[in-house]
């Protein structure tokens, strides 16, 4: 009986499958892909061949292992050849990355950008940053994909920009006007800050072989990148993980949504800076303007700071009960907080999360730091490549 | 090159996606079943006859069409002979059923709960009605699995009752007791009512072809079963879905759990009766107890029918933001809530939740009603069938 998927799905499959595990493990021996991926020796060797073919990998000997015996060949991405382009936009600088096959940062580039610029605007200063950078790429390397990771809310069919409060923007094309401006034919890949730094940390970072975890990012507001059952849970149109919109406090600030003591009024900057008597600073300085005094001992902004850390670890027993997480990770201001204040975030957690749900829960920061997001919208890029590497 | 899952591999799969097809749809064309599997008419017919060899489905001629030409047969997942059964252990009664392969209720039984009965105690009880429904049970008939939904927290790897505040049970191995008196050597899968009220509607019930969906499960507390893209959240260890601890109103009642202001204790029971000047009465019976006076014009009814209204739809929008769902289903006391107040909780949503979040979400209650737990629990009996139907 022959049914199934056909020889070229499977080899397809297969071609992916090795050129995932080379691109999140890195260099890797021929004797660890056959046990890693389950195929015969034979087999491996086809398939590498075809991606060494097709300029995807190349084969050597291995760094000396000082055991006798012939050495298993060593496959390795082709990072330097093979790369896509990675986009940030943030609220007051846009950046814009080269990365390897692999994960490498082969290049990177940044330039401010101004209070209230537009999509149409950010756009053409990221295509310069590429054009910068190309002068810097070897001949012969080749572009297969380019992703941006934006502060909003992105739709999940499309990668629209509905709606993002820091940047101002409303129903923005951003993947379609940085794909005009490249060039290059490939589609731009579009995903939210906190769901890419969670991608990043999750390939390559703090949460390696996590299956359940929750990436709270802080900026000028506060979302979350959410992994259950080791899959990105983005929601029915690609707008899940809007965490800091949870309300807490029925009775707190109004918020910027129309709301009324969200999440994110309780322990962003602004929350930070009026339990501390402060003001003028915003985004990130917002909360080291802050969490910085109280590591120098002035008593209004430890006090700030203690209130602002039982509002996070309140967000966070909240989440934990309902999503029974193996690690949160506090990332972008989310991380200074809680450096500052984890003492608070554990005795909430410990007051509120039950038992059951909390006990297994691993509290982190982020490993990769201030290009998880880069690295992730480079892994979103790669995607296309990865399910079918001969054909892109 | 041969590489790929073997195919004995392939023979499995395709078999477990055929039987899994009649047991969802029911009685399916052989045409249908080549087109919706993506396989070719002689190897659907190879299939075919090995499952009607196990005696997993049989084949015959469809219904008259009226139209010309020799009609295709029919497969139909054998529901009177291959059979799982389910439980459902609840606060005052325990459930047995012997449900059909494609689902079909084909007997039930219950008896009351004891206040206060251990699992020791209700094991028996539930056995005994396994004993009944084997007097009704066909020669030839063959249990393939059993399942039971409890309320309360189950562990993920090994089925435990860990932690269960309605029954009072703490790490109770319902499940090894459930297979001891079973003596049918097959495991007795344990999951929680609101996971397995959820998988019933998504396979059989109101969230047919809903990737995103949030199910609220009301009894004596609150807890959801929620799917995001496709599947089960159940989180790390299992206990996810703990919704009806999530602090909504840090200000508010004490809850059983050892928080204050679990969502929990706004939209339960006692919620409602405390805030209608009512008491002693329990359960379900609570619920009804406010809504009923309320639809019969009661005006402190009403108003706390209101009050606790506006409570779960603020819970609803919190978890709208985090989860961006396509369906929110009201099942079990929160149907009776919802039905009586779904002003209110519309009117919170549009308040609360973010625009792009909610814009698509459905507002509704369940289609299988009391019966989806057990449904539920017999799905979950049916999964290793349908992953290697000839094994079993």
């Amino acid at each position: 009986m022959r049914t199934g998927p056909s020889q070229d799905e499977i080899r397809r499959q297969n071609l992916g499958a090795l050129l995932r595990y080379v691109h999140v493990h890195g260099a890797t021996s021929r004797a660890e892909l056959t046990t890693a991926l389950g195929l015969n020796r034979s087999t491996i060797g086809a398939l590498t061949a075809d991606l060494a073919g097709a300029g995807l990998v190349s084969e050597g000997a291995p760094k000396e292992t000082g055991r006798a015996g012939r050495p298993s060949l060593v496959v390795r991405p082709e990072s330097e050849r093979v790369f896509a382009y990675a986009f940030s936009v943030e609220v007051d600088r846009l950046r814009a990355a080269r990365v390897g096959l692999g994960g490498e940062l082969l290049d990177r580039r940044d330039v401010p950008r101004a209070h209230g610029s537009t999509a149409a605007e950010a756009a053409p200063l990221l295509t310069a940053l590429v054009k910068e950078m190309e002068q810097g790429t070897s001949t012969g390397a080749v572009c297969v994909g380019a992703g941006v990771a934006v502060v909003g809310m992105v739709r999940r069919t499309d990668g629209l920009v509905r709606s993002s409060p820091t940047t101002g923007w409303v129903d923005e094309p951003l993947g379609e006007l940085l794909r005009a401006g490249l060039g290059t034919g490939h589609p731009v890949a579009v995903g939210n800050v906190a769901d890419l730094a969670m991608l990043a940390e999750h390939v390559r970072g703090v949460a390696v072989g996590c299956d359940n975890v929750i990436y709270l990012h802080g900026d000028a507001g506060v979302g979350a990148g959410i992994i259950a059952g080791g899959r990105r849970v983005t929601g029915h149109d690609g707008y899940g993980g809007e965490v800091g919109h949870m309300v807490v406090n029925p009775h707190g600030q109004p918020c910027g949504c129309g709301s009324r003591g969200c999440w994110e009024t309780e322990i962003g900057g602004p929350a930070l800076l009026r339990a501390a008597g402060r003001d003028g600073v915003e985004g990130q300085d917002a909360i080291l303007s802050v969490v910085d005094p109280a590591a120098r001992g002035d008593a209004s902004a430890q006090a700030a700071v203690r209130q602002a850390g039982d509002w996070l670890g309140f967000g966070v027993a909240n989440l934990v009960n309902i999503l029974n997480p193996e690690m949160v990770v506090f990332g972008g201001t989310m991380r200074d907080l809680y450096l500052a204040a984890a003492a608070q975030v554990r005795s909430r957690l410990n007051s509120m999360a039950l038992a059951a749900c909390r006990e297994q829960v691993r509290l982190r920061t982020p490993k990769l730091g201030d290009e998880a997001p880069l690295i992730g919208a480079a892994e979103l890029a790669f995607e296309r490549l990865l399910a079918d590497p001969l054909d892109v």
